[in-house]
């Protein structure tokens, strides 16, 4: 299992008028959540998006437990459960808040995809190699 | 069952930089649907709300089976299945483009709260009576 | 001079905790009244693009004058006072609410540039045939 | 002069199909930049509006010289010129990439209004006392 943990500062621009941040912005979070997952690989999605491999998201879930508030220091906990084998990767998350209160659960399904032909690929060779350890 | 269309045209903001909608982007599409779905009754949600009865989002669901690009038309169908009984309400949604070709399904459960006491409540009588003909 | 007016309901996601919509979601509100501008005179910004012409924005402002809500159906006008000459082009907007109350004001600047080449050029004669009877 | 750095992280999200931030993206980031800014301070905005004291935006201004792009951790600088009189304070903004590059300049004009009744007031005494000594 490959676990990692983002700071994200809730902003203004991200809630709503019931005071709490708007469902879809948990998303966003996620995403950069993820990014910085693989940054702590040595690696970034920038560069490998670079290198022709996008990773287009086909399928996302999230359940809302209590809400998030304007600036509140949110915990976004990236979790790898496996080693794709195929074209396709799935990421779990979960949010806290300061306190350590559980806000909110994630799923994400992406593709690995080669960006020219639009056709599905595996995981980068480097990629794997940075990931592998933590799955032996 | 009650079903509803809403037209909804893809903003460049909505973009990303892989050309098509960024994923969670579609989530305000199915709210404006939602909301445009409950107009057709003869109501409004941003009355209901005024009423002291607020509906958050507790779980979302969302497959992306082709890209939404910028300037599209798209047509987002909102579907209720069951009246609700509780306080849980379940909406089902799907994207489709001007070729009516299926873009993405998505599933968006919210429940009814009493916004003073953010206890919470059931469908207002008033809503219910409006949907009551389409369940029976 | 050239004048439309779009119509664009504000969605629940584009509110923020004052119960307001927050100031950045004004700039997508112009960016599709000025999408529809140009699809009123029988062209679409998506196709100048893929006709190699983009158009970014080089400069912003926004007056708030006063707050637009929720569900509030606003009117975006869209107003050209000048044909440009060379690679800048300055829209100018202002938001109505139902009420026909005055919101907002806006200035967009915008460069005509090539997409490959990333050098400024003038806007694409087509468009300008559109809009010269409007401006004589 | 009171001036401050804040880093922001370029999300996906945050770009457009012209691969570079969406105009109206900069707000977000310039409003994160005067909440840490604040919070240098040893205050905090949201303290400030839990004790009554709102500032809505009534106007911006930004201007895009070079684009930031996915990934790119911008420098926001926040500049405060001048310690404000009455209702309105002016903020000024600069986005630098890590190459140290100027990428944009911003200016935000707020109100210092009061919850409750929404009439203008001035900057709260103990913020005010944190921001004299930059000014004298």
């Amino acid at each position: 299992m490959f676990t990692t943990n983002t700071l994200v500062r809730v902003r203004y621009a991200e809630t709503d008028q019931m005071g709490v941040v708007y469902h879809s912005n948990y998303f966003p979070y996620f995403e950069s959540a993820r990014a910085e997952s693989i940054r702590e690989l040595g690696m970034t999605y920038a560069d490998m998006e670079k290198a022709g491999v996008i990773m287009p998201v086909v399928e996302v879930q999230c359940r809302y437990i209590r809400p998030a508030r304007y600036d509140d220091l949110l915990t976004i906990k990236t979790i790898l459960k496996e080693l794709p084998l195929h074209h396709k990767i799935e990421f779990f998350h979960e949010v806290y808040n300061e306190q350590e209160v559980l806000l909110a659960t994630g799923k994400i399904i992406l593709y690995f995809m080669k960006a020219t032909s639009m056709e599905k690929t595996v995981m980068p060779e480097t990629l794997k190699q940075h990931l592998a350890p933590y799955f032996s």
